[in-house]
């Protein structure tokens, strides 16, 4: 262990985890504790009073993003920050984002009861809506605070049953008056969140270190063919699902040819006219790509491009590929990533640095704030699912990470 | 000509199915004639009307079979039928069902304008829903007159409204006391009909001899992986999508190897959990197989079932293939397809024989009374649809075909 570290309690957390989980727990084992429902005021609540409880200012913004602050020798520093979401999907697991927010709570507990002073502030956000289940889209919380969405749109988002988002913050009493822009001024934001995919523990490493968010392009591709009866002949067709799913093959060679980062998902394929006896007419379906190399990751959209014209040519379809969405690549601070590997070497743990592919409140935070991630393994890499599971070593890997870093970044006060 | 040849008149059948047509007339110049509707009482009402200026008689069945006969020297011989269906679907054309039947009638009205006499009583036949667009299973009308389905069950059905289609057929006045098994009696049938497919009209063959149906296998396939957000790594995904993609090409594949009556369609395609960024755990397809010959049939479904395993075991997903309803192959009577392929000859048009893939009435028919079928072109295979089009001339290559076939079945009574 390097002088600077901290002794924070892996049982503690575990501990505070399970409590949490007790807030919207299911039958299966997971969590339902969705943004600005009663649940999710019981989970803010029980924070607020852990936060009490090591003397720490728990102050809300008006978008419910709740900020627990440690004063720092020197209050006017922009403040370093921990932080993630304590809201889950409606059949969630106990650890997505709610490993962020406790691991950070335990690294304040730890400050607290070793009596370290550090010269700057540190904080700990507990961002609202972050999943996205209740209210879309995900990451208001984040995405407010940094410039993203605005907050009177925030605000007037309504749930599947009607309810106003900015009625039930109210509602459940956890709307504030801080600006919630004013988090923009942060020095630092680390977010400890679990993989949510299977290559930690698969490689048998218990930390990612996460140098930046992968770019992303969404496409919408429609397939146009001709109608025809299950019973014609196949020659003359010009069937669209067959196309289409030759397209779709071609999509996945485009993700492994570009290699490294290369992602390719096709989530969701319409057919039209839906019968079983008809030879379909029109497919539409969706591609979502990333990389982390954003040359690589346009010419992965070129490429889908290119093949559609080539398979639509052959097969005598139409196939159109419109853009639906894209986000650019993220890069995160190098410094603060390389204070994550610095970390992760001082407590002698296996680390690998990887991007992440799957938005968070950090890629957000990452437009204007220096930031940088860790992740930590779960089994499988299953998440945004009841069985979600991960082991209470994993929890304490990330957790001496988070705290190391956050210590080092806001430096302790030195007793001369 | 030969000298049975029947004086039919193409334009005559022409005027008749532009008059029909304007029953249900839609703005694209289709036919919107459902079944059991108020414009299909008008439809059948014409057509009584029709039969009546030519002397012959119009009973109806308990289902609202309609059965036009025109009296034999023999009225205890088994009768010679013709048929086919009035209803249409929603946006459905001008001939699909309609040419059949009043070409029939055309028959009917050349025999009594020449005075000729046959042996056999001839009868042509209006089937009730042939098109199952309203009320579903199609071909109910033949369906139960050939013992198919129970009286009951089809008069119970209901359509998406919820009206019953017992009480339609009574609502608009076309319900009878007939037995609808008295029609299994039939000494023959012969069903003109257009094409529904491109061959005809690519190949330039005015007539189509139809010697069989094509056997049908229907199956269910269930392809199974592991959801997974669409950040994650391509390597451990086990993405059902891509998995089912590459097992819908090979059920292309192997109907094109199964060569000759090999037909092969996906026309339903249901993503779980069907998300942009997420990788599909559950994609469950239809897939339509068709062949001539019962064992490549049977080889077609093998050769699905082994793709699928070896797809599945390839890509650690597991594919389910389940048998949804099979239909054998319905060899037609082969004298009554070679009196068509004489009937042709005798009026030098030029003929192919070939399969139908498609249900007819007269694919139930052939269960359990000699069968044979006409095709005549329609214009780029287009059918069930507004745009659905043929040419006076294919009608007219098609009556002259079931003119001549009709009469040489029933024989004429010669004049000593």
């Amino acid at each position: 262990m390097s002088a600077g570290n901290l002794p924070v309690s892996g049982s503690r957390l575990w501990d505070s985890l399970m409590q949490m989980a007790r807030i919207g727990a299911t039958p299966k084992g997971g969590c339902n504790r969705q943004t600005l429902t009663d649940l999710d005021g019981e989970g803010r609540a029980l924070l607020r009073r852990w936060a009490g409880e090591i003397g720490c200012s728990v102050t809300l913004d008006r978008v419910g993003n709740m900020v627990v602050r440690r004063e720092g020798r020197e209050p006017s520093l922009p403040a370093v920050a921990m932080g993630s979401h304590l809201d889950t999907q409606p059949t969630g697991g106990r650890f997505d984002g709610v490993l962020g927010v406790l691991a950070g709570l335990e690294v304040l507990r730890a400050l607290h009861e070793a009596g370290i002073e550090t010269q700057a502030p540190v904080v700990l956000i507990n961002w609202t809506n972050e999943e996205g289940a209740r209210f879309s889209p995900p990451m208001m919380g984040s995405g407010v605070a940094m410039g993203l969405f605005s907050e009177e749109e925030v605000l007037a988002k309504s749930d599947p049953s009607g309810a106003i988002f900015g009625e039930e913050l109210r509602r459940i009493g956890w709307r504030g008056e801080e600006d919630p822009r004013s988090l923009q001024r942060l020095g630092a934001y680390f977010e400890l969140h679990i993989e949510q995919g299977p290559l930690l523990e698969a490689e048998g490493i218990p930390v990612g270190v996460v140098d930046k968010a992968l770019g992303q392009i969404w496409l919408d591709v429609t397939v146009e063919g001709e109608e025809a009866h299950a019973g014609s002949a196949m020659g003359p067709r010009r069937d669209a699902m067959m196309a289409a799913a030759q397209l779709i093959q071609a999509v996945e060679e485009i993700a492994l040819e570009a290699g490294g980062d290369g992602r390719a998902t096709v989530g969701r394929l319409l057919v039209s006219p839906d019968s079983r006896n008809v030879v379909p007419s029109r497919i539409w379906f969706s591609v979502d790509l990333r990389h982390g190399d954003p040359a690589a990751l346009s010419a992965m959209s070129e490429a889908v491009r290119r093949r559609a014209e080539e398979i639509s040519a052959a097969r005598q379809v139409s196939a159109r590929v419109d853009l639906f969405w894209e986000s650019p690549l993220i890069p995160f601070d190098p410094a603060l990533v390389d204070r994550l590997r610095q970390a992760a070497a001082g407590r002698g743990l296996p680390f690998r640095t990887m991007p992440t592919g799957i938005g968070h409140d950090a890629v957000y935070v990452a437009r204007r704030v220096p930031t940088a991630m860790i992740f930590v393994p779960c089994e499988g890499g299953v998440s945004h699912n009841e069985a979600e599971a991960i082991s209470p070593e994993w929890a304490e890997a990330g957790l001496v990470v988070l705290a190391d870093a956050v210590l080092a970044t806001a430096r302790p006060v030195r007793e001369e």
